[in-house]
């Protein structure tokens, strides 16, 4: 089996622990630049591309601005990630705003910071217009493409999924929104998470082009940008094989030209990714603490599903290093379940994992926890969640988000 | 279908929502105090009984102060839970510590509020003994029954359960604790999340009284209390059948009386319930802010999986009502999925669930949220968790926990 890398050995990750004790979370900023860079270059032959960076992925003011400095906007979906982006610098139509059963503060804030706003359903552009002074200039629409796209393993069919508008909604509601002032138009989907075949973001592409002719054709509109979405997955076991960018990169420009290389106004390209861009250069970095003999052998950590749900929601694997400052690797192989402190029996965060022999002491690094790891952390049994920590390239390591203490914990509450 | 009825009508409703917007979460302090009682009476029988509410199902002081007056104490299982216990008054023995995995300093500050430390692997034993200065005098260790026992749905199979010693590692778990200076023991065992079969629960007890007298032969060790767990569920569908808590109590005392009658020394009786305690009484309150029809029909609440996440992550069942000025059974029935607005498809309270009817602004009251729902809220996607309220006797309404701010949220970080 091929072993995941770390951007820190065990003498470097001793030093960290001695100032900032486990359990927390690392991010590898020269492994995420490298990533955004490779990402933009493979698009560098698409005029105007977005890439709108998925902030439920990884919801922290530093990560989003190092990514701005690579030109990445904010794809938010609520309030609070609105006001992240702002934070984080960035403003106006770098936000895209795709939220569904959206709130009306939430429109109203949206509209204020001048970002793009994407309407899930027909009936919010009334509840748009309604909420703000004035209907936006730009306006785009999430389409659900229903049983003409086949399904991923995590977002379920898309005839299921609570997301976006229909064809025929879709349509009359760039008539509607034009009505009320609308004068430029963006086309959005999302209708994969965690994907690993780059053939299907490319048959997203084709059926949203497709659909921009259409919509020229049928109703005289011109679609100003087509969002692509998320979705892209990453490598989470070391068998899986991640898409590379240059490869996605060129076949959707394959596409697109077959599309619209002799058309005068082509529409931009954007992305929303998340996973994709911050996924595996994020650890959680946690000590062994217990070691139990039982029916199974179990490893204790010092976290829990408190601090990465992933494997007890979803059944998620993530590949699990361990370190020692003796050679792990010449140590015999077990089977383990490592799990956390949560009284929650899924609380694990592998089930029948062999590693070389664990010990109490040992630092377990648990890997691709850059997106979706800290932002879906709980605080069920009282649980903290742990802070967030960047490696700079420098070798410096900055401390970007506190570990939360009890007295969060007790905030909302009077004694 | 039987219906599920509320302790509020839609008057009662609309005047705290006018103090208190929604979504909320309220309590009814007279369902919840006649459960205790009624919980408490059907083991009078039993000398020395104690409950102790496993605080993690609802981690609320005034919930815990308002059992404690029923004599219930607090089932804690970390370092938070033990600190909310003592704001709420309870102490010393009326404390039980059944963690697992646990860290040092948890152990530490269960040992200083005197609580009743119970023991989840052997090799707590020395951990334990090395954390504190002085071994405790009460000890109790939790058993896994492993294949012995029949799994239920929730915890799974005992012998995959991360959870207690073997038959084996308990005795001389005993014995061990008795040299480092214990004199009274317990046995605990918690086998069972959300059952409904009696049965089950007698059968628990009659494994773990069997397990007394096998201690008491062959060690010479007196067990004395025995603490049957939790695990006791609510009828979440309108078909469910809940169990009597008489028929629970005298099945229990026969099958005790059938081990113990004879006996000069008899154990104490404990349990650990929290779900069959407060679950039925708690209710997430929300509006209908939209309705989508597009594959399907959609409802979609000011709520979402940040706040009541069981249906997302178990896939549990909950019945919800729909309350409006006018009278609802009259409305036509409609199969709607009823949704949240988490950029995450598995947020939905129901899926093809038939409805009267529901309109935007109608109140849609989700039941039996009384246990592990705000206890397992998330920020995921930037989201609040609600406040909580407590409907009292009077019929007067008080704010037992204030709803989070985007302030709380952003806590842990610095701009």
């Amino acid at each position: 089996m091929n072993k995941k890398l770390m951007p820190f050995d065990k003498s470097k990750l001793d030093s960290i622990i001695k100032k900032y004790p486990t359990p927390f979370y690392i991010y590898d900023e020269k492994g995420i630049e490298e990533n955004a860079y490779e990402f933009i270059k493979a698009f560098s032959w698409s005029k105007g591309f977005r890439q709108y960076f998925a902030v439920k992925a990884l919801p922290n003011p530093s990560i989003l601005k190092l990514l701005a400095e690579f030109g990445f906007g904010a794809d938010c979906s609520s309030l609070a990630e609105l006001m992240l982006a702002k934070k984080a610098g960035i403003k106006d139509d770098m936000i895209m705003f795709t939220s569904n059963n959206t709130p009306k503060d939430e429109f109203q804030y949206a509209d204020k910071l001048n970002a793009i706003i994407n309407l899930d359903d027909i009936t919010h552009i009334d509840y748009l217009d309604k909420s703000i002074s004035k209907f936006p200039k730009t306006i785009s629409f999430r389409y659900n493409p229903g049983s003409l796209k086949k399904g991923n393993s995590i977002i379920g069919k898309p005839e299921e999924a609570k997301y976006g508008l229909t064809r025929e909604q879709l349509k009359e509601a760039y008539v509607l929104a034009k009505k009320k002032g609308a004068r430029k138009f963006g086309l959005h989907t999302m209708v994969a998470s965690n994907e690993l075949n780059v053939d299907y973001f490319v048959e997203t592409a084709r059926i949203l082009f497709e659909l921009v002719h259409e919509i020229k054709d049928e109703l005289g509109i011109q679609i100003e940008f087509v969002n692509l979405g998320g979705g892209v997955g990453i490598p989470y076991k070391p068998e899986d094989k991640k898409i590379e960018w240059s490869d996605l990169g060129s076949k959707i420009e394959a596409c697109y030209n077959s599309f619209f290389a002799n058309e005068k106004k082509k529409p931009k390209l954007c992305f929303e990714l998340g996973r994709a861009i911050t996924g595996p250069y994020g650890y959680l970095v946690s000590t062994v603490i217990h070691k139990k003999d039982i029916y199974k052998k179990y490893v204790g950590l010092d976290s829990c599903m408190a601090n990465l749900m992933r494997p007890a929601l979803y059944g998620a694997y993530h590949y699990i290093s361990v370190l020692a400052d003796t050679d792990v690797d010449s140590r015999e192989r077990l089977t383990y379940d490592v799990v956390g402190s949560l009284c929650e029996n899924n609380d694990k965060f592998a089930i029948d994992r062999e590693l070389p022999r664990v010990d109490i002491g040992d630092v377990v690094v648990i890997h691709d926890a850059g997106a979706h790891g800290s932002a879906m952390g709980f605080n069920y049994n009282g649980k903290l969640r742990s802070a967030e920590l960047l490696l700079k390239k420098t070798g410096k390591v900055k401390k970007i988000r506190r570990a939360e203490t009890v007295e969060d914990y007790f905030a909302t509450l009077k004694f």
